[in-house]
């Protein structure tokens, strides 16, 4: 029986690939058994795919998607067997990579290799401090995390990251499963890789089992023992790439495109099913794979006791957790007398936030201090919210996605602005996903000083504007900050990255930051103005600055703070000219490439060059923030 | 003597940090025993920094860089006493992280952690394929590479993927010292690392010799063996961050802060030394250290004689490899009545450099066959030019920049534009330290189709556009292709991206195309036009329909094609009015964010959101890329 589930799995997969003419048959074929028998071990709710205490899966293999469906159809999950025959189409829900609600059950978006493998070590991290946080009187948390994953992934270097991280935190309720078929797609694994792969997650604290993923006894015998390691597991399964058909079993053509109609039909007469039966799914599999929608009625109503059953101040946490309430954060205001760097204005409300959001955790690639990350006299995860990640950019921002899409936590992490390169991709699948994230990115420009034009953004603002859904924010000073900071968290499925400066810089009245709602706005306003100078972050300072020397020169000048760039673009035109007259003389100013601000200026005072290596204000000087360049640029138009 | 000669190696650093009152004093005092071992046994010439056949010195972490400077000061380089007292200062050579072509004897751009040690591989890996080319008939090629390297280095994933790769092709010539100081950022590395180094080197055929740092036996003893290796060593040195500090060895306060001056100067005292002095080198050290001066003439002369003595053929190709000759390529033409996708034709032009330059040699993380970034009949590495970098995008880039500046290769490395993410930083170091290094990029928009949004590149445009330095192209059709190859290769120190289509697009005859080295042009130019359209890439086959269409309507359309953004800003404002006309109603079409194209238009045809999984042409239509809304954007200007 058990072989016919997981052929009625394999011949699914090759039907939706081959119905699609595109797609990924061959990792499917070769998961089948894993996943029959992976079914049986599975704790989930397919009538409530957010059922918190549920087991999480995650395809880190994105490629192998017509498996996640074929599963969760097979399972009972609202997706249809028409969704299958619709693979890949556009607007079906079963996209070519599994996307994060898109698709009931399918727990986060994967595709780019070892994304999942540190998304799951996320759900586990949060399911971890979930017990902290819930586990007082009773298990509210105990399920697993599932990860299934390919060389690619394992190839990785954010995968490494993750796993080493995982192995520091002795995550006992992660399992790695390693599809491990010895093709990547130039050819078999052997041309890029002879690295001991057992040996090496001993090395990072981790438990490895071995053993044939074809053989049904040994998977079920290796996940039993893998729920009750001490460690994260990693269960290494030697699998054939496309088993099961006819003739191109362990082939690497197989691992991107259709078998072809031929193949198809030849492997399923080969296990005996209808040669020309497409998507079949006899009763007796059908009914053995949709126990699940039993079980999981039966697991959540036992949860729900024990919440019952729990105290209230618990239940109440649940709750709070759940369904957090902004409205009561003290949020700091700071007084125009101030000078204040935005990165120490920034630790400040992320400390306000924290004091009344228990959900609300993160920490640094290893830069806390000078990041201003540390949540002040809070723990450290797992006992307390001040996450320590090492010197993992990409990682955290993967880890951060999937404790975001968890339940119960608002995520943040930390770096220097430079470093957003490295966690660039788990920055967009964020932003693409829609999640509740946040990125503290100081040291944001050149007036990181000394340390040169290896630390020194450029392109990094263009590069986070151009990405859809998501917002970055470079305040001009501490008050702004706080503004940004409600718009951010006013956003409940848009990401958001806080530019910060490594300088003090002059704090502007309160009262006028509070028009920074809409993205940018008047700081300054002369009548009948024949010039605008845009600003953002520290080279607002200098706006104000050069407009007061215009001044004295007779000329009637605006000055523009965008501290929001997306959100200016998205209000309507008039207000856009409402702020920036289209019929002045417009200069904006930005230490940065700048390149998206000629949609609003005559010229750009930017970045044209990597930084240098000097004192941060020698450099605004070499690179022309000056009054004197301002007012000459101005003058020239 | 030896420990006078690390004291005053490591009171320079110290005396360099505390003057420009800012730096990294704690790695160099740490290290500074482990490099007065290391002068005795590194092969270098200080009076030629560029002889081929020298050992290569990475500094993975940078942030050590006073550390570097004083030993190319003690050894002989061109770098004076006081341009150790200018460090970090404007227009010094001493820049807060070491960067190539800044300063004589840096090899390489460090700073951005892991970076080096996967340059470190780039260039072990690019004296393999030397030893497979020029070592016929004697030892031409014989140097070690060494790199140094921190805990941060070690975390990062970029490490781990090049060091797999490493214990993968056996690099027998490279050594990577490791600082084991147990300090981060952050405080003990404990907080976030519990990994067993030495076997994770292991298990990736990595030999490990493990050393008390501050032993000088033993580390002369460990380097002698780590030289002898059949495989890569790993040296984990074992010491005490800010050694030989009066109070503050071990703590993590002296990693990225100034001692000041009273710790400086009883430090000083307990050495023996004038606590006092600054910048102190006393004669009997620096004449040891500068004994490498004598013995780099001697290895040169010994090399001179050596190639002297080897077969013309082999001086021939020494010569064509350290100056490529360009002018030889017979590049292909493609006929207008093909259609073919930018990522084939792209491969043909790959093809054809390569059979007339030896020093051609690159690949893909594991898309060979989708990139088509395969040289035909030619063997793998190390015995030909195809390299197989495995699934590992961000090493890759690294290994590939150390491989552009070793001084006999041309490389280029190929992944899907949405991977360029992962690769991200890597390539902006190529852009820094401006090298000829060539990025293959297919699957360039929307038009990848059935893989979806993960797989589609929106924002990766802009982000190259605005990053200095550095030229994007993409080519409308092969032609266009081939164009940007000429361009691309008459640049000797600025790195080129190519964001080739998945999908054919027609060919565009090559009398226009030619006129594309201004990185944009008029493809079709009507007298007395009012409307222009541009568009680069794909979308330049649907400006042309839509011009069509518009001539219907009786409207004068001139059609603009950029297959080089970058290249077309750097045009005077005359010629770039004279391709786009300022008077006419001006709309650029691009399956990108596009933000940066209102500089030249009234109006962008872009992408806002992220893209869907659909067929390609399904997408193009869902998302406005149509004749119907072009005409639509253009009336309602």
């Amino acid at each position: 029986m058990l072989q016919k589930m997981s052929d009625t799995i394999k011949f699914l997969c090759a039907d939706m690939v081959q119905t699609a003419n595109s797609g990924h048959p061959g990792a499917p074929m070769g998961l089948s058994d894993v996943l029959t028998v992976l079914s049986s071990h599975l704790k989930h709710n397919p009538k409530n795919p957010n059922f918190l205490n549920r087991d999480r899966l995650v395809f880190s293999g994105g490629h192998a998607s017509s498996l996640l469906y074929s599963m969760l159809h097979l399972w009972g999950y609202d997706i249809s067997l028409d969704d299958l025959k619709n693979f890949r189409q556009l607007h079906s829900i079963t996209p070519g990579h599994p996307e994060y609600k898109e698709t009931p059950g399918v727990e986060i978006t994967t595709g780019p290799l070892g994304q999942g493998v540190a998304n799951a070590v996320g759900f586990s991290m949060a399911s971890k401090y979930a017990k902290t946080l819930l586990n007082k009187d009773s298990e509210i948390i105990d399920h697993n995390v599932y990860c299934l994953c390919g060389d690619g992934d394992l190839q990785e270097g954010i995968s490494y990251e993750a796993i080493a991280l995982a192995g520091h935190h002795k995550l006992d309720n992660l399992v790695l499963i390693y599809d491990s078929n010895n093709i990547t797609i130039e050819g078999d694994t052997s041309i890029a890789w002879s690295e001991d792969v057992k040996q090496r997650f001993n090395a990072a604290s981790w438990n490895v089992l071995e053993i044939n993923g074809h053989n049904f006894e040994e998977i079920d015998q290796a996940l039993a023992s893998a729920k009750s390691s001490p460690k994260p597991v990693l269960l290494i399964a030697h699998t054939l790439i496309a088993k099961g058909s006819a003739s191109m079993e362990g082939s690497h053509k197989t691992h991107g495109a259709p078998l072809g109609n031929d193949e198809l039909s030849k492997s399923k007469k080969l296990a005996g099913f209808n040669p020309d039966a497409s998507f079949a799914i006899d009763d007796d599999v059908l009914i053995r794979f949709r126990s699940a929608i039993e079980k999981g009625d039966m697991y959540e109503k036992l949860w729900n006791n024990t919440i019952k059953e729990s105290k209230p101040e618990t239940k109440e946490l649940l709750s709070r957790l759940q369904s957090p309430d902004f409205s009561n954060i003290k949020f700091p205001e700071f007084k125009t007398n101030e000078k204040l760097a935005t990165r120490a204005s920034n630790g400040q409300v992320l400390n306000a936030i924290s004091d009344s959001l228990e959900g609300f955790l993160g920490g640094s690639a290893d830069l806390a201090p000078s990041n201003n990350t540390e949540l002040k006299g809070k723990a450290d995860f797992p006992v307390g919210p001040n996450m320590h990640f090492g010197i993992r950019e990409h990682a955290m921002a993967a880890i951060c996605n999937a404790m975001s899409i968890y339940g119960l936590f608002i995520p943040y992490s930390g770096t220097f602005f430079i470093f957003s390169d490295y966690m660039k991709n788990s920055v967009r699948l964020s932003a693409l996903m829609g999640l509740r994230s946040f990125y503290i990115w100081t040291h944001d420009s050149i007036g990181v000083g000394e340390d040169g034009p290896t630390h020194q953004p450029i392109e990094q603002l263009s590069t986070f504007r151009a990405m859809p859904n998501f917002y970055t924010f470079r305040p001009a000073d501490a008050n702004e900050n706080v503004e940004c900071w409600k718009i951010a968290l006013s956003k409940d499925s848009t990401p958001c990255g806080f530019a910060l400066s490594r300088q003090g810089l002059p704090t502007i009245d309160s009262k006028k930051t509070k028009e920074a709602s809409k993205g940018g706005y008047l700081l300054e306003n002369d009548t009948d103005a024949t010039i605008t100078l845009i600003a953002t972050g520290s080279e607002v300072e200098l706006a104000l600055n050069s407009a007061k020397e215009l001044r004295k020169e007779g000329k009637k000048v605006n000055v523009v703070s965008v501290p929001c760039f997306e959100l200016f673009c998205e209000q309507s035109k008039e207000y856009q000219q409402s702020i920036i007259n289209p019929n002045t003389k417009r200069v904006a100013i930005e230490a940065a490439s700048g390149l998206e601000w000629y949609r609003f200026a005559d010229e750009v005072i930017g970045m044209t060059t990597f930084g240098a290596s000097a004192p941060g204000n020698d450099l605004f000087n070499h690179f022309g923030f000056t009054v004197e360049n301002v007012i000459k640029t101005v003058n020239e138009l």
